[in-house]
Formats: C-alpha cells, sequence, structure tokens
C-alpha cells in the first residue's frame, strides 16, 4: 500500500482556503447584489454602477415608471415587511430550536455517558482491540459538543440566507425594470451567496471541529470521528425545523391565501388587499430558501461524518492518513472551487438577453459544474489517496482502489444529474407528460388528479434505476464508504444546486412585489418568466434533495450498522422483517401528519383573511389596508405547533425501537423507511411540480392546446387551480419532508448506535431471553 | 415426537367430505334465491314459497306496484342485459386467458425441464440427500400439470359466482318490494353461493390433485408438493385477469358513464338513458365478483402451497405423517364447516326487520365466523398434529409444539378481523374520519382530496401493525410454515368473506335494476340501504384481501428461499439492497400502469357515450334506447387491451430478475415490493373508499352537518363527486390490483425457483465471475 502523494499539511492548508475563498466569493455577490439602491434618490446611479454585468441598458426608457420614487418606495416598504415577517418566523422557531438543542444535547450525553456507566477509565477500542480509545463518557461530551456545532452552522447559514433572499427580492424586481437579463443576474447572485455561504460554513466549520477534537483524541481517530457524528445530526435536526416546520408554513400561507383570494373573492395571486400575501411570500422563503438549505446541509454535513466515521475504522484511520482520511473534505473544497468556476458562466461569461434564455442558462450551471466537477474529482482522488487501501465492511477490510473511489463518487454525482433531468422532463410543461395532465383537465379536475398521481407514480422509475445503479456500483466497490462518497459526489455541486434553488422564490417574491407594488405589467411579465424557470429549478432541486437523501441515508444505516457491529441484516429473521414492513409503513404515517398539518393550518389562516375581508371595511375596494401581521403570526405560530407530531415521530421512533427491540428491528426500520420513503418522496414533489405547471401551461397559452384548454378561469383552468392546490402541500410540504424523516432517523441510530447496542432492546432481553 | 390423534384415514375421509358438503350447501343457497321468479305470473307464489325465511309479508301490501307485470318484465330484460355483458366479457377474457395458459405452460414446462436437461433420471433429494427423488423433468411436467389445475379451478369458481351474481340481481331487486329482509337474504344468499363454491372447489381440486400426484411421485413428498406450488401460480396468475382486467373494465365503464351522465348531462347514476349504465352494472360483477374472487381464490391457493411446500421439507414430509402433512387443508376444511354454521346465522337465526339492522347483521358475520373458527382451529391443531415435530427453518430444523401452530393461524385469523374493523372505521360513514373528510368539501375539492390521501396514508398504520404482530408472532414459532398458516388462518372464513363481499356488488345491481326498470323510490330507498351496507363490507373485503395477500406473499418468499436454497437474504449486499429498493418502486410503476389504463379505457368510454347522446336523437328524452352493446364491447376491449402492460410487469419481472441478476437480487425484489406495495394497496382503498361513503354522507344527509354540506348539487356535493371519481380507479383497479403484483411476483418465483438456483445470475456469472 503506497501513501497519497498530497502532503497531510498541504490538505491541512488546502481545505481552510476553499472554505475561505467560498466565504468570500459570496461576501462579493452579496456586495454586488447591494449596489441595486433600494432608496429612490440613488436609484440610477446604483444601476450604472453595475458596469459590465449590467450590459445593454437599452431596456430603461422603454419603462414608463422608472423615475417614480413612488413605486420603489413601495418596494422597500413591502421587502420589509417580507423580511420582518421571514425574521419574526425564525426567531419564534429559534426559541423552539433552542429547547429543543437543550433537551436533545442532554438525552445524548446521558445515552452515550451511560454506555460505559459514566466511566472516566480509558477502554480498548472496539475495532482495534490492542489500542486503548479514550472512554465512552468522551464520546458523549464530544459528540454533544458537535451537535450543538452542527446545529448552530445550519442555524447561522439558514439565517443569513434567508437574509440574502429577502434582501434581493425588490431589488430583482426593480432590476427587471432595465431588463430580464438584470434581473435574472440579480436573483442568481443572492442565490449564490447563499449557496456559497452554505457550503463553506458547512465544511470550515467540519474541519475546525475535527482539528480541535484532535487536541484531546490524539491518535484515537476511531472514537474522533465518532463523536464528529453529532455534527450530522445537528445539522440534520434544524432540518427537521427548517423543512418540516418551514414546510408546513409556506404551504398553509399559500393555500390559506388561494383558498381565500382565488376560489372564494375571485381576486388575482400576489393581491395586495389579500391579508396572507405577506405570508405567502414569508413562506417562501421560510420553505423553500432556509428548508432547503437546511435539508441540504444536513446531507451534506452527514455523508461527511457517514464517510469519515467508515474511514476511521479502514486503513485511513488504522494507519492515520491524514489526507486520505480527509478526502471527503477535500472533495467538498473542490466542489467550491468548480462551482465558484461555473457561477461565472451564469454571471460574467454570458448574457441573457431573452427570457427564453434563462432556464437554458440554469441547466447550463448543472451541466458545467458536473462536468467540471468529474475532473475536480479525478484530481482530488489521484492526489489524494493512495492507489490501494482497504474499507471497513462489516466486519471486514475490503481492498480497494483509488480509481475505483473515483468512481463511486463520480456515479453519485451524474446519477444526480440524470434524476435532476428526468425530473424536470416530468415536471415542466415543455414536455409531453406535464402537457398530458393539462390536457386531462379538459374532462374535469377529477382526470387531472388522476392522471397527476400516475404522473408522478411513474416519475419515480428511472431516478430509482438510476440510484439503484450508484448504491450498486459504489457499493461494490467501495462498501458503505462508497455510498458515503456517492452521495458526496451527489452532494459535490451544492452551491451551484443552492444558487440555482434559491434563485426561484426570490423570483416569485420579485413578482409578488411587482404585483403589489402596482408595477407595469412589463415587469410582472419578466419576473413571471424568472419564476417559471425557477419553478423547474425547484423541482430539480428536489430531485437532487432526494436523491442525495436516499444515497445519504443508506450510508448513514451502512455506518450504523458498522458501529453497532452488526455483520447482517437477514430479512428472513422476524425481527428484521418487522422492522422492514413497519419502516415501510412510517413514511405514510408521516405524511398523514405532515398534510394534515398543512390542512389544518391552512384552516387557520382561512377563518382569518375570511374574517378581514368581512370586518375590514373597504379591503375588497383596495380602500384599506389588511392586517398583514396576523396572517404571518398564525402561519408562524401554526407551523410550530403543527410540526410537533411529526418531528416526535422522527426523533422518537428510532430511540424507542433501539431501546426496547434492539439494533436488528431498528435496521429493518431504517432500510424500510428508506426504500419506501423515497418513492413517496419522488412521486409527491413530481406530482405536485406536474399540476403546478399544469396549470401554469394552460394560464400561458403559448400553443394550440393551451390555447384550447384556456383562458383562466375556463373549465378546464379550474380543474387545473384544483390539482395545483392539491399539489402544493405534496410537493412543499409532506414530500420533501420525508428526506428528513430517513436522514434523520438514520443518523440519529448511528449517534446512539453505541447505546443500543449495549442496553437496547430490552422487550427481546425480557421475553425472549435476548433471543 | 408422537404421532397426532387423527388417523391418516379419517382425514382422507373428511377433507372431501367437507368439501362436498360446502359445494352442496352452496347448490342449496342457489336453490332458494332461484325460487324468486322473474316470470310475472308466478311472482306472488314464489313469493310465498319462501315460508320460514320470508317472515312476515306485511310489507307487500305497501307497495303499489307489486303486480305490475311490466315491472318484473323489464327487471327480468335488464338482468339479462347485465349477465350477457358479463358472459360476453368473461369469454372474451377466455379467449386471451386461453392463449396466456398455453403459453405460460409451455414457458413453465421449459425452465424447469431445462433444470437438469431434461434428463428422465432420478435424482438425489435436495433437502434429503440420502433418499431418491424423481426427476427434475417430472416436477416440469407436474407443475405444469397442477398450473393449470389451479388457472382451470378459478375460471370456473369465478365464472359460476358471476353467474349467480347476475342471476339474483334482479331477484334481489323484486324481493326488494315486500322489504328490506327478505331483499338482504337474496343478495346474502347469492353471495353464500359464490363463497362456498371457491372454497369448496379450491379445496376438493387441490386434494384430488395431491392425491392423483400421490401415484406417480410415492414416497418423494419433497417433489410431490414442489409440483403442487403450480396450482397457487394457475389460479394466481388468473387473478391477475380478475383482478387487474376486471378493476379496468369496471372502472373505465364507471368513471365513463359517470363523466358523460352525471357531469356533463347532469342526469343520476344508473339513469337508463346512459348508454355506458349497462357496461358501468356488468363492472360490478366482472370486478367486484369475479375479481376479488379469483383474488382471494389465488391467495388461498397460495398459501396452501406455501404451507405444503414447506411442510414436505419438515418432519411432517420427512416422517410421512399424512394427517399433519395435510393439516392447511384441515384447517380449511373445518372453515367451510364453520362458514355454514355462520351463514345460518345471518339466513335463518335472525331476522333483519329494519334497514339500520343489515351492517350490524353482516359484521356479525364477521365476529361469529373469526370467534368459531377459534375453536375450529384449536381443534384441528390438537387432534391433527403432533405434540412437537420441527419445521424447515432455511436450513435448520426448527422444534415446534402444536399448541405453537394453533397460535401461529389464530393470530392471522384474527388479524384479519382486526385489519377488516379498521378498514371500516376508516371508509364508513358513521365514523369521523370520513366526515371529517366530507366536511372539507366545505372548502372545495382540493381540501377534499388532501384529507382523503391523508386519511389514506393514516389508515395504514394499524393494519401494519396487525401485520406485523402476526409476522412476528408466526415467524417466531414455526418460521416460514407459521406465516402461511397465519394467512391460512386469515383466509379460513374465505366463504363468508366472500359472500360478505359479493353481497354488494348485488346489492348494488339490484338498485341499478330498480332504478333502470323505473320502480318506486321506496324500492330504491331499501336497495340503497343494502348497497350502503355493502360499501362498507366491500372496504372490509379489500381489507381481508389485502392483509392476507401479504401474509401470503411473504409465506411464499419464505419457500422460495428455501426452495432456491438461500439461507440469508442480507439487506448489506449490493445486491439485495438494489433489489430492495426497486421492488419497493415496482408498486408505482404498476399503479402508474393501471391508473393509466383506466383513463385511457374511460376515455374511450366518454368519447363513445358521447357520441351516442350526440347521434342518437330521443336520447335524452327517453323516447329512444342507446346502444348498451357497444359500451360493452368498448370496456371488454380496452380493459383486455390495457391489461397487457402492467400484466406483462408483474409476470416478466421475476423471470427476468431471476434469470439476468439471480435469486438474491430477485429476493430483495419480492421483500420490497411487498413492504411498500401494502401500504399503497390499503391506502389507496381505504382513500377511495372514504370519498366515496363521503359523498354519500352528503347525499344521506342524515345528521346536521351533513346537510350543512349537502343537498345534492351543492358546492360542497361537487367537490365529494370528484373525490368520489378519482377514488374510483384508486379502490378499485390500482388499489387491489396491486395484491396480485405482490402475490404473482412471489409464486411465480417459487414456481421457477429450481431454475434461478440453477442457472439464474447470468449478469453477475459473465461479469463478476459469480461474485
Amino acid at each position: 500500500m503506497r501513501v497519497a502523494m498530497m502532503s497531510d499539511l498541504l490538505t491541512e492548508v488546502l481545505i481552510p482556503v476553499a472554505s475561505v475563498v467560498g466565504i468570500f466569493f459570496s461576501l462579493l455577490q452579496w456586495y454586488f447584489v447591494s449596489k441595486v439602491k433600494l432608496s429612490p434618490e440613488r436609484q440610477t446611479r446604483g444601476a450604472h454602477d453595475h458596469g459590465k454585468n449590467g450590459y445593454s441598458d437599452r431596456l430603461i426608457e422603454e419603462e414608463e415608471g422608472i423615475n417614480d420614487h413612488n413605486v420603489v418606495v413601495k418596494c422597500a416598504e413591502i421587502q420589509n415587511a417580507i423580511s420582518e415577517g421571514a425574521t419574526s418566523f425564525l426567531f419564534t422557531e429559534y426559541k423552539y430550536v433552542g429547547i429543543f438543542m437543550v433537551v436533545f444535547a442532554i438525552l445524548i450525553f446521558l445515552f452515550l455517558g451511560s454506555v460505559e456507566g459514566f466511566s472516566t477509565k480509558s477502554q480498548p477500542c472496539t475495532y482495534s482491540k490492542d489500542r486503548t480509545c479514550k472512554p465512552a463518557l468522551a464520546n458523549a461530551i464530544f459528540s454533544t459538543l458537535s451537535f450543538l456545532l452542527g446545529a448552530v452552522t445550519s442555524i447561522v447559514s439558514g439565517f443569513l440566507g434567508m437574509k440574502i433572499a429577502t434582501y434581493a427580492n425588490a431589488r430583482t424586481t426593480l432590476e427587471a425594470r432595465k431588463g430580464v437579463g438584470k434581473a435574472f443576474i440579480a436573483a442568481f447572485r443572492s442565490g449564490a451567496v447563499m449557496g456559497f455561504l452554505l457550503a463553506a460554513n458547512g465544511l470550515l466549520v467540519l474541519y475546525i471541529a475535527i482539528n480541535i477534537f484532535k487536541l484531546y483524541y490524539g491518535d484515537d481517530w476511531e472514537g474522533l470521528f465518532e463523536a464528529i457524528t453529532g455534527y450530522g445530526l445537528g445539522g440534520s435536526s434544524m432540518a427537521l425545523f427548517g423543512r418540516v416546520g418551514g414546510g408546513i408554513y409556506t404551504k398553509a400561507a399559500d393555500v390559506g391565501a388561494d383558498l381565500v383570494g382565488k376560489v372564494e373573492r375571485n381576486i388575482p395571486e400576489d393581491d395586495p388587499r389579500n391579508p396572507a400575501v405577506i405570508a405567502d411570500n414569508v413562506g417562501d422563503n421560510v420553505g423553500d430558501i432556509a428548508g432547503m438549505g437546511s435539508d441540504l446541509f444536513g446531507s451534506y454535513a452527514e455523508s461527511s461524518c457517514a464517510a469519515l466515521v467508515v474511514a476511521s475504522i479502514s486503513s485511513f484511520g488504522i494507519n492515520h492518513e491524514l489526507t486520505a482520511m480527509l478526502y471527503p473534505l477535500l472533495i467538498s473544497s473542490m466542489g467550491i472551487i468548480v462551482c465558484l468556476v461555473t457561477t461565472l458562466f451564469a454571471t460574467d461569461f454570458f448574457e441573457i438577453k431573452a427570457v427564453k434564455e434563462i432556464e437554458p442558462a440554469l441547466k447550463r450551471q448543472l451541466i458545467i459544474s458536473t462536468a467540471l466537477m468529474t475532473v475536480g474529482i479525478a484530481i482530488v482522488s489521484f492526489i489524494a489517496l493512495p492507489s490501494t487501501f482497504t474499507i471497513f465492511n462489516f466486519g471486514a477490510q475490503k481492498v480497494v482502489k483509488n480509481w475505483e473511489l473515483f468512481f463511486c463518487v463520480a456515479i453519485g454525482l451524474w446519477s444526480g444529474l440524470v434524476i435532476g433531468f428526468v425530473t424536470e422532463y416530468y415536471t415542466s410543461n415543455a414536455y409531453s407528460p406535464v402537457q398530458d395532465v393539462a390536457d386531462s383537465c379538459k374532462t374535469g379536475a377529477a382526470t387531472n388528479v388522476i392522471f397527476g398521481l400516475a404522473l408522478g407514480y411513474k416519475s419515480v422509475i428511472i431516478p430509482i434505476f438510476a440510484i439503484a445503479v450508484s448504491i450498486f456500483v459504489s457499493f461494490s466497490f467501495a462498501a458503505m464508504y462508497g455510498i458515503a462518497v456517492a452521495a458526496l459526489g451527489m452532494l459535490s455541486t451544492i452551491a451551484t444546486g443552492l444558487a440555482i434553488d434559491a434563485y426561484g422564490p426570490i423570483s416569485d417574491n420579485a413578482g409578488g412585489i411587482a404585483e403589489m407594488a402596482g408595477m407595469s405589467h412589463k415587469i410582472r411579465e419578466r419576473t413571471d418568466a424568472l419564476d417559471a424557470a425557477g419553478n423547474t429549478t425547484a423541482a430539480i432541486g428536489k430531485g437532487f434533495a432526494i436523491g442525495s437523501a436516499a444515497l445519504v441515508s443508506l450510508a448513514l444505516f451502512g455506518a450504523f450498522v458498522s458501529r453497532a457491529a452488526i455483520s447482517t441484516v437477514d430479512v428472513l429473521t422476524p425481527k428484521v422483517f418487522v422492522g422492514l414492513i413497519i419502516g415501510a409503513m412510517l413514511p405514510y404515517w408521516f405524511s398523514a401528519m405532515t398534510m394534515k398539518s398543512v390542512g389544518s393550518a391552512a384552516l387557520k389562516m382561512v377563518q382569518e383573511v375570511r374574517r378581514q375581508f368581512n370586518s375590514i371595511p373597504g379591503l375588497m375596494e383596495g380602500s384599506a389596508k389588511p392586517d398583514y401581521a396576523t396572517c404571518v403570526k398564525i402561519s408562524t405560530d401554526a407551523s410550530i405547533k403543527e410540526m410537533i407530531p411529526p418531528g416526535a415521530l422522527v426523533m422518537l421512533t428510532p430511540l424507542v425501537v433501539g431501546t426496547f427491540f434492539g439494533v436488528e428491528t431498528l435496521s429493518g426500520v431504517l432500510a424500510g423507511s428508506l426504500v419506501s420513503g423515497v418513492q413517496i418522496a419522488i412521486s409527491a414533489s413530481n406530482t405536485g411540480g406536474a399540476w403546478d405547471n399544469a396549470k401554469k401551461y394552460i394560464e400561458a397559452g403559448a400553443s394550440d392546446q393551451a390555447r384550447g384548454l384556456g383562458p383562466k378561469g375556463s373549465d378546464a383552468h379550474k380543474a387545473a387551480v384544483i390539482g395545483d392546490t392539491i399539489g402544493d402541500p405534496l410537493k412543499d410540504t409532506s414530500g420533501p419532508s420525508l428526506n428528513i424523516l430517513i436522514k434523520l432517523m438514520a443518523v440519529e441510530s448511528l449517534v446512539f448506535a453505541p447505546f443500543f447496542a449495549t442496553h437496547g432492546g430490552l422487550l427481546f432481553k425480557i421475553f425472549w431471553n435476548g433471543k
């Protein structure tokens, strides 16, 4: 076995440098966005400052309202209201997050500390019996610490992402006055701030944590990286709040606003007379930006931790090869650099001049980042890995070559792209599946729903094959380590992925602000074009998130099994099979809860909106202002309250199953919920996306078929609106929340594995004498 | 090890006697039904003949139309049309079934014959190496034979069941003139004909086959019962045609009729002006009677075969203990007797005098049969089994006691009851879940759909726990044999279950006939009451069918694994895990196909119905008759054509996976599709059932809440109709068809296991050198 070409010192330097570059690049983007001024007097000059990226300012003159100070002031006001609403949600959430963190930190400490009865004595290592490892108590303390670190990093990244998003939406609206290209750049740059901040912060904090923990752990890498898994748990449990809480928030507001506004009062979307309109816009930020960000951050942290914990008991860890050990972090570092270059293609190398160039530009981002990253992975794999090494494989060591690991990472990366494009095919109205769904609206809402559900089911096929192939290849090459790095590969271009993803809600909000500020229809058309492209990329982003969640959970599952010292999970034993079938049921239970949560929260919103319409005189006429704040508060409170039951289901299941039924049943539960959950998540997201875009297809009326179905208000359009409303909770709440279900249960099991392995399976111990 | 108390001779006598008693009882019921005359002149006398069961004829006088000969003639006409339509569908289906049977029989012969290269030499047995067993060629021949036997038995039972159902529906209508109690008895008796015929025929043919095969096989029980598994495959592959083809037929007709009739033309359900109305009524028979019958017959045959094949390599088979070996058949014999007694409670011991007594009477049937059967199982277990014996458990022999086996069967039986009642709770409008769904119609179709989907997801929880507990207990006690007999336990009261189930569509048809014959509203109210109870029992029946399908598939899976000589199915190997995740995807693929099939077939129906309304003058006014036959033909042709893709998916998956990827991956696929499919099947059935009954709840207006939502034609009611239409394909096509997917793949794998074990996994053999 040879050693890696790259020296450990270089590794120790390169990782933080890449993170800092990422953070710097993100701040630079922020600076560019901030140059668009929201105060009227500097407006025109601010636009000229844009220089190179502003290209032709020729569109300025077309707009009648460019110097209308009132519009700018109004935009600033609305943005403020959205920003305040978002911040108020976050701070309310943080109160609960704080309580949760303290309670769960104590739980982690108690469970893990009790493994060896809080003894402070060093113990023989689990995998290298001849060495001495730090006591379980140290594991308890450092796991708790890294849990808190992961949680805080996730919170900070999410908070900053949301800040920039709510900072950028009105600016995008104003830029839209100058042209679609400028607006695109403003929205995209703001998305990039979020993407790079999150990727770089995540990497940097993890790197620092490893180095600080090493001061205590020294040569006990097994213990060190066991403790580091808390980081993944911390990141992922924040995603529970972000995805589930945020998902309930956004759809309660959206469905509530639509049911009264569009259906009962017949006023358009984003109409400022609708009291829930600000809550709806806040929801886009809360759900799609903070929620998505925390979800992907969780995946990223978890896949890194899963890879590290397996590596620590493989030859990398046993021989203390630092560079090879930190291979996952090096991949992520390379990812930041690759995404940085990719971003320049969107903001500097190409110019967007027409509406139809937007979607290709976004898709090009994905392709460029994937292609460049493939080279990047190859470089990292060849210089950072020894040509041959061994990987822990459920009790045995498996010999792996560096090019095999390259394939593991690359196949994850590319199957992410495949999933993204299949998702696009099934959810974009440029292709026949969505057009067929739109067509089925001719015979009413029922056929629309049937066709939409069937589309979602069908859209599962190729992504599952892509995931299956990735699993097979990476599993065959490098066991569970292969799966973990495949997940990391899929997530390596996370900065670009998040930029594209966050771009969507920013454009959506920009359109909302244009409507509310009463700007000209041309502006709205431009922001609508941005938003339509954003819709598709949002679906692609969800596809990515689900795909990576599947791989990550499997990697975590593998790491759990390794740490729990199980060598087979045999379906042909009652314990495992029962776990499997109950695990496969959990996503249904969870979805039922989240859908009901949205329903109840939306109902409260409906009542409030109705109340305002009935009790505020002059509201419908536009002479009185609605009380936006109450609606924001209702969404906030309802989302926090309603996320408790599904959250409890996720957090308690591994603890209950592990403690009472033991690690075999828990393995079954994890495998079952993974293979079942991923299907529902994909189909729910795509069904919802397809309905949304079928409705947009009819509204846009860009083809003969679409014109035959439209216009707005026709029977077919009404049927399409029903589909869209049903799809909202599916695609933005229950579907994506399943990512959290499968990942969080797996990472929690991993963190608590030593406890379950020692004290778990109480019921069997009592009744069946441990059999 | 002691021997069973019961002598082999007694066993050999008792089984055929029980079957013949069952068949005789069924014919007796048929005779009673036939006493209701459809020719006007004998009408009144026929009714008096009923004697004891006719109880008070006091209601006769109330009806104005009792002597209206026209009505009777009209009823007879309509019944004829339905009967002809059903028969024409069946005979069209049989053509394709015939081709399929021949092709598949050849396939079975070739695949199994090739295992030892068509050698005619005897071989050492697989499990008892010291004995000589018949050659693989014999297995090929006898498996093919038993496949054909199973298929033919299923066809004959289904055909007779459908005949009696279409024979009884107009008679039920006529009896309804005399009172709800009489109508109930007519419908219930007819259902019982179906139930007993199917249970008794299935048992008798299996018994005869075993005895004939024994003439050749002699002491080689291992080979004998291997060959018998073909019987399950035959039964189950007919269920593919019955459930999938029938499901597409019934819903194409129903949705097609509703979309034009109710939605476009605003005419009531079952209006004789609707050209699709006969097809719709035929569909009830085709889907709910023949389809359900073939499904349950398949489960019954499969669970018996799975139990027998495992028993043949356990101590029963090794020691040639015939009575113990035939324990599964003895349980079924006992089931026939118990159901016979149970039926008397409905037809003779109690009288139904009011509408509200119907549903309790049907539920009482379930409870009585379950309670009596528990005693029956105890008796059989104690007299037919040795007190201790061993059961084959994936390579080892496990010691089992007779009381343990009693628990295995009993827990299956009782968890069937639990599943039935939970299903009722979630689908009957007497309870809050359906009422909440109805209430959600206030805010439109979208909330109705969201709440309905959430209800379906939630309804999965308890049934899965019930199944999980059954699996755990029976698996722990007696390995895969325990699972098989638990499934058999759940199915032991199949005669009563089917009677209750078939009662539903008969009542539904009776109502349709009353409507079409223009009978008084009182009649329609009575048949509606019968139908409403039937709706709930249909949902219960589906719950049973799914629950037993889950247990049966697991038993078959276990038998497959045993025959393929795999001792562990380890999730932690890439081959198995990839199978698991792809298997979990198959139900989605399959559902997408069946839903699309219904959609396309319904579209054809819509076009035809529209064409008739537009081109036949006087149709809407009722002065011209529609062309029913064309609609029947469209449904027939479409259902046969549209079932090919989903059918091919089911039939080809095990062959492709087994041949190219081998038995481990196939195991993963089976386990994955089982744990995932059962959830979708339950949730789809219950969602559909809930929507149906939510609509009925609003229409009936029996509570303040319901009256607030209604009446027919209100916005809430329209929303409820949309939900009902969406639910139709879910509850009657895609949901129940999944039973077939999971069972058929498992039994096919079992039959082809020797081939896959010998020649399977080609891809791995070629590329990975068998690893």
